[in-house]
C-alpha cells in the first residue's frame, strides 16, 4: 500500500522555520556521510512531493538554478523531475521551465482526491506547515519523518499549529553522528483503525 | 563540578506544558518498566530542585498528599524532602509542612548567586519555563534532558520561548519501548568556553 508521508527538518523546540520561513539555522548541521547517504537515498524515491505555496516558492527560487544543479545534483535532480503538487487558492497557475518540471496546481484540499491519489503513488510533503497541519487533522499522514537538529529558535513556525492533541507511535528513531537524531512517528488511531476495519471485516 | 540541568518532559512538538499548564497528556505515557526504572533513578540524586512559581504551586498541591505518597512513594519521597528553590517575584513567603520541607524563596535570578550556589550542588530545573529561558539567556545551563513523549499537543508553553538562537550538542539518545526519546543536549558553546579557558590559562 502506498503511503503519505512528511519529512521535515524541526529544532528541538520544534519549529520547522523561522518566524519568517527562515532555514538559515540548517548551517548548524554538521557535515556528516551517514547523514548524507541517508537523506539522498530517501529522496532518490519516485514519490509525489507536496508543498504549500511559500515552500514551493522557495523550492522553485533555488532547485533549478545553475547553482543548486551544481552543488547537489542529485537533489536538484530529484526536485526539479519529480511530479510535485503544490496546493495554493492563490496561485492561478503554475510555470514551469527546462529545470523545473511536472507541477500540478490545486486549489483545495479534498481528503476523497488525495486517498485516491495515494492509491497509485507514495506522496511526500516537504516544509509547508499548513499543509501539514490540514492533512493531519484530516488524518491523511501515514508516517512523520522528523530530523530533530540541536538547535533552539526560541520562536518560528509549528506545522503541528493548532491541530487537535494526537497521540503518535514511534517506529523508528535514529541517531547520527551530527547530533541529529531522525524520529519516525505514525499516528497511534491508525492501530485503533486497522483493529477496527479488521473486527469489521470478521463480522 | 557540579551541574545545572533541567530535566522536562515534552510534546512532538516542543511544548512542556499545555496553553494553561496542563499537563494532563502524561496520560499517554504507556507504561515501561526500564524508563521508570531511568526516572526513579534520575530522581534519586540528592540535587537541588528548582522551580519558578507556576510549577512550585502545581508540585506543592500533589506531591505532600497522602495520594502521591501512596502512588509513588520514592518519587514523593524525594520531591517533599529534596533542597527546594522556587524564584518568584510576587510570593511573600513559603510555607513547609511536615510533609514538604526545605524550600527557598528567591526574588531574583543573579548569575553570580547561581554560580556560586553550583559550586556546592547539582541543580534541577523542573518544568518552570520562564525559569529555563532565563537561565538559558545567561548561559547557565550545563545540561537539557528532554524526554520527548509522543504526542502532538497543538498549542502550548515553550521552555525555550524567545531565547536566543542557540546551537547544541547532542550528548546521548536514549529511546524506550513506549516510544518515548530521551535527548541529553549541551549548549554547543560551552566547548568554545573550554577551548578559550584553555587558551587564556596557557598565556
Amino acid at each position: 500500500m502506498k503511503k503519505i508521508s512528511v519529512f521535515n527538518h524541526i529544532s528541538i523546540d520544534g519549529f520547522f522555520a523561522g518566524p519568517h520561513g527562515e532555514i538559515d539555522w540548517f548551517k548548524f548541521i554538521e557535515k556528516d556521510d551517514e547523514f548524507e547517504t541517508y537523506t539522498h537515498q530517501q529522496s532518490q524515491s519516485s514519490n509525489t512531493l507536496v508543498f504549500g505555496h511559500t515552500t514551493y516558492e522557495m523550492m522553485k527560487s533555488y532547485w533549478p538554478t545553475p547553482d543548486a544543479i551544481k552543488s547537489d545534483p542529485d537533489m536538484a535532480n530529484v526536485m526539479n523531475n519529480s511530479k510535485k503538487i503544490v496546493f495554493s487558492k492563490k496561485l492561478k497557475s503554475v510555470e514551469e521551465g527546462p529545470n523545473w518540471k511536472n507541477i500540478k496546481l490545486l486549489h483545495d484540499i479534498n481528503r476523497g482526491e488525495i486517498l485516491k491519489l495515494k492509491e497509485k503513488e507514495d506522496i511526500t510533503i516537504l516544509g509547508s506547515g499548513s499543509i501539514v497541519q490540514q492533512f493531519t487533522d484530516l488524518g491523511l499522514i501515514d508516517s512523520y519523518q522528523l530530523v530533530v537538529v540541536p538547535v533552539v529558535l526560541g520562536e518560528g513556525k509549528s506545522m503541528f499549529k493548532h491541530v487537535k492533541m494526537t497521540n503518535m507511535k514511534l517506529v523508528d528513531s535514529k541517531t547520527f553522528k551530527n547530533g541529529i537524531v531522525l524520529h519516525t512517528y505514525k499516528p497511534a488511531e491508525s492501530d485503533e483503525e486497522t483493529k477496527q476495519a479488521g473486527k469489521l471485516s470478521q463480522n
